[in-house]
């Protein structure tokens, strides 16, 4: 082997996929290659949810999830273990009882990882990990432009008197202006709201929507066109909270909403971003304890590897 | 607060969603307001049903699942709690042993409620109850205009020489006079019949369906405008058996069959129905003990929510 | 009771659904009727898996999956067991411990049951057993078109040292001139693969294929037409993985993929055949340990009640 | 083979103990044997319950978990399908509307199983039918001592103005004059009454208790000898609820009770019977959709395979 | 009926008892009774766990597991709610987010609900919460005796850095002077340590233990005698972990251990205790997400109901 | 840290349980210590197999559940990791479709961690797997005394013609002269046999049967000594078939068998064996899809701490 290729994945000729350590895709670790071009990593956290919690168990259990993918992305047309180092860094560790600290460890760690410039794909989790990858980036990046999907727009106000929660992310980063909000966008909105200032405050923080319902009154291709227009060129962001996903997709998360997107769909909406400058992404709110027979990671491990591909691509 | 503005649900922000007595959407109980414009009641009752038994848990399982309701509904442009009373009244208690029996004790209990017009929303419970609604609403509706959203016809003949099962309600319905048959319409019919007399007899009953399969040929708003013309501006009850989903977004039910349609289908469908002068709904056959991760609950209160919030619309 | 007349299945009137000894559809066992036009046959084996077992249990709960199953087919407007004598001829012994065995063992009973060209739906068990299926099916029609609905290509080369698994059976059948490959298809296929040669391989081999992106750009008659076009009047052999749908739909699977069909999109894929030659079928991959509620049970049930249907129209 | 000789269960070294057509222990069918010395027979029955249903499924169930039921009872020293033949008379038929009618139909079936003599192990359906199985059988055996395991008395009265439900069965036996009440007993009694009163009210009904709280204060030994005591030499009907057992060992059950006996506990129970004169039994309450990996089936099935080897010991 | 009885949970002879809004045994509500002796409430905080979460939906699981409860209890001979006035209080509201801010108002609500020694019985939420009942107690009675039912000594120092967790309450409960500690005990206590330590530093703290392995060594009577000597006649807390029961008897938990005690033992002992002077007690760590069939809550719910038992003998 | 000092398991005080890469008790992989006194292996082959798969995930769950385990085992009075390096030496690869070959590959993979003499504790995967770790250790110890905890005798012969299935490791292994026979025995074992045979057969090779009846009628501290005495101070070979337990305790698992073990039952028993001269051990048949919350992952954890434990006591 070319000493300077990539260590790809234990190879599944050699090893069955059911077996060996479990590491994302069966990725080499952090500390077993010598550097990295992307790092994959968890942050087992979900002291800032506000009704079902287990989404400290989504890194491991999306981990378990992603031992069937092979290194070719069709969809994508890219191996995107190839050329590139991509690694599981790991969880990062962080304070179950104190949402503040918990966001200074996060974004230490991924700050390491993301170095000058590295890109990185955040498995969760809750939402709230999020606000620490965007201060992360901005360090680097600036800021960026956000595609978050999701049942909800997570810029909330604080709850219980505590600022940063899994509602409120995406206000808060808007407040230390970590995005290009021109160039943001909510997309799978949709469920009830606590009044209809929730629009109008979202919208005031810079937002558009595409909203779930839209799918079945908008072509399907207009939509990606929609949301690609919206990032243009901006360093990107993508936040995939797994619930975007309709309850029958995704059961194993914390607010499920019905009438949501298709596994498929939301696949789809990421493949039409594929030629973006993507510097980071998330996947959050897998809670494995409302899991059924791994359909949840599985989607969630899927979204990742395209993700890993979008970055692989350019 | 103006003590003549409707007794709102449990505020989230003071008392954390997952916490507190369950009622539908957090609401007031029908004896802790001083009066009601819609009530929300349970039918405990599966002693109708001929496969998967276990309806008897769906009026607690769907109430559990609506505790994430908030009190907007973007869909619906509504806040539907602010400006009318609606309250849950609990369940109404019938004999698990006797459907004749059963149903005049859910018939009296419906009348008590609606009284001279009030509205309601009943949680089911197996489809047999839906006649009971029937009946107390032509008491003082007169006949109705039907949407009834189902996999299966519901106009069946009597099954073990019993007249009135989960398999009868609307033949038993139209042969009472009960139903408008020119408005009235089946919804995602599906599945195998007995013969093909079925479709023949539910013709001659009055009946028009839109078949699952439909879904395929016939665009989405095209479906609706033909619902909603067939209903025209008739008083309309709404019966949404749930396995009128797919048993991937409706687990959770007593006779599933596959091809059925999307939660956000339903949604839609619903909110194509959003002027109509709906005067009662009911949503049934929501089997608990099948159900996984509350899916199947989650998506019977939301359709819940949208019947509420199309009611206090008007 | 016209003693010509095939047996019925047993009467839903005289015997609850849920009771009485197990057989597809409540059909006859193969011992119960004079003589058989369509067997349907379980192969409990799943010896060639490469990741979830459990597909040994497939036929025993598809059978009671079928168990709602009603004399008249109105998608397919045929009752499908009025005319010809379909059976349920059990399960085939085969041993677990060895491919090669296994394979001469279904084989062996397939061609007991075909005789001289009697139609088979075989309910597996793992994709394997198709292999077994084409050889005994080739022996009376000569090679067959296939269409092939799957997440996966199924064209891959030995896994440890193993010619047959799960992953290679169309390869195989290819190589032994089992196939008409320009009338055959792949439908379905996503997911990630070995490498970009997955691909080249398998069109070299002769297939064209039908992936499951398509349907967001493609209208779905179209890809019915297309399908439809490819088989032409060849002899036509359906094999369904039931990984070919969404993990929401068939969480009952050994080696799932996220953006998959509908259970109502593969009926209505199977449905637009209905005038084709089908001599043969098969549906795999169930694996009942990781099923919820039955609903990948009764996707398959549905399917194999299709395609006896398909059989049974000509 | 000698004609004379038993048919056997299918042989687990022919065909894999997952394969083929299920019947209890893998036995012949009534109509496939010449005749039978010992009948298994279900009664998918539950409209007698008064929480959780779903015991209609509870013979299918229990079939499936005896198919690792070998040949030989070691702890009962017997071969129990060697010399005598045992079947498995597949479910009677009866009507989920009505108690009454049901009952008739359950006492018709198995009158005809039993004929002059033959013995019945019962797979419930709920508690409700073991008073047709008293009937049936005290028309040929006159009353008959019963030893009954339960956490519930089943003494108490009428419900809903219903007289016989699954928590009457032997109250109404014993005003019927079906049982020798003072061979009778119950077993495993424990949880909370509607009043002291049901304690008095059964024992002027004649039973004598064994509650489960015995089990931590009396010797194993013991409480088996005074069963036997008071049975002496009686004809005797063994009646299982499984809800005897401890949620852990049978959560598949409709009425389930903390402080239950352990299944070690109940098969010892049941071997300390081994020498009395069974003339039936019946193992009900057994819920599928609240079971979990079959273990309350499992339970199920070995009582049955023990019940069955006592009555071939004589 | 006597205006000075206590009002009674709802009839099951008029509403089935699975109908109906779900409290605590079905008894009144805390504002639907006058007045209350005895107050059970929950308290849904889960944020002090160290593993597994989901607590916090355990008072909700344990009020539906305990519609099976009925007003007579016959191990404890006693009718516990027809003499005193037992109330469901509900819930208490608190933080989810800042363990100090929730203790402050879980021990504010169960002061008001105490007033000048009224009983309690909390449902949790994880152990943290015992802590403020022994807060809240210790004002209205001094120190307590506690006996401590778990698998973990919860006498372990901070960790990441909070010293109140659900691992840390009883050392607190020590240094802060709320226990008798001569009168103390843990009982159930088994699995793995940080080190020898934690044993020696417990027993510096002034508990003694009943190990888990001691219940094969030691006859069960001489357990109980041992534990009610301990605490003689002072006033007494008891709260039980149901992680004390082995995971099969209690798998809906945080941080299952194996080698547990079995449902009917921990009843044993609870009754055991019955003329202790019990001033208050907990049931925590019931975790629904991870439960099955409600075996975890209906241990639970037995066990409260003993509890409340226990409080109305005296 | 003194270099010499093992490398510790992760530190719970810095990471939290549920965080980081998952390895048995967290200990380090194989590659990350200099050098190892005993390793942790697993062997994810389940083709040896005869009803439920899924073994073949059992070493992956029993590390998801060992996170749990902390560095001081009370019940042993050691601390296992303190003194001896202990590392998790991953999964041994072998050939899912050959029980030969993979049993040769099993065989050298442990020979290699055995070296002249180290320790090995297996992770199953299904029985077969007994046969090469007892070849593997035969080759350093000579014939080694076997303790078998099972519900099975696994003495039985071939199975479809196949010499080597989980069924039969301990009458090959008494064949090939790995075992002192007269110090080995059966523990637990209960069920149904082929024939009488079976225990005359297995008494001719030399076993001696500690059944799971006699727990009800032996005291339990002799059946510890009976086992004690009959292994003696021979090296010692423990192997546990996780079905030994009860199915309430190990619902995971592939033929379950009514009356068995409890956890803590088993663990004492363990604890028996204290000072016995442990040379390798194996844990086997947890399969994974049939658990529930990790129960019987729990419990096949616990009983490999206790073995490691035994082990790290010399």
């Amino acid at each position: 082997m070319n000493t300077n290729a990539p260590i790809p994945p234990v190879d599944g000729q050699l090893s069955p996929r059911y077996a060996g350590f479990t590491t994302f895709a069966r990725l080499p670790r952090l500390g077993d290659a010598p550097t990295h071009d992307i790092a994959i990593v968890g942050v087992p956290f979900d002291s800032g949810v506000t009704f079902r919690p287990g989404a400290r168990f989504g890194p491991g259990a999306i981990r378990e999830a992603s031992r069937l993918l092979r290194p070719y992305n069709p969809a994508l047309e890219t191996a995107p273990f190839a050329t590139l180092q991509v690694v599981d860094a790991g969880d990062l560790d962080c304070n179950p009882f104190d949402i503040t600290a918990a966001l200074a460890e996060i974004e230490a760690g991924l700050s390491t990882l993301i170095g000058d410039g590295k890109q990185i794909v955040v498995l969760g989790g809750d939402h709230t990990i999020a606000l620490a990858s965007l201060r992360a980036l901005a360090k680097v990046h600036g800021p960026v432009a956000l595609v978050h999907f999701d049942a909800h727009l997570d810029t909330w106000g604080p709850y219980f008197d505590t600022p940063v929660t899994h509602g409120t992310p995406f206000r808060v980063a808007i407040e230390e202006g970590l995005l290009l909000k021109e160039h943001s966008a909510h997309v799978g909105i949709r469920g009830s709201l606590y009044s209809a200032d929730d629009l109008t405050d979202d919208a005031e923080l810079g937002f558009t929507i595409v909203h779930a319902r839209e799918f079945h009154t908008t072509p399907f291709t207009d939509i990606i066109q929609r949301i690609s227009d919206r990032v243009g060129d901006a360093p990107l962001y993508i936040s995939i909270d797994i619930d975007v996903l309709d309850p029958a997709h995704a059961p194993g998360t914390g607010t499920p909403e019905a009438g949501g997107l298709t596994s498929r769909e939301l696949l789809e909406l990421l493949r039409g971003l594929k030629d973006k400058n993507l510097v980071g992404a998330d996947v959050v709110e897998v809670s494995p304890p409302f899991d059924h027979a791994s359909i949840t990671s599985v989607a969630a491990a899927h979204c990742a590897y395209d993700l890993v591909s979008i970055m692989a691509r350019r």
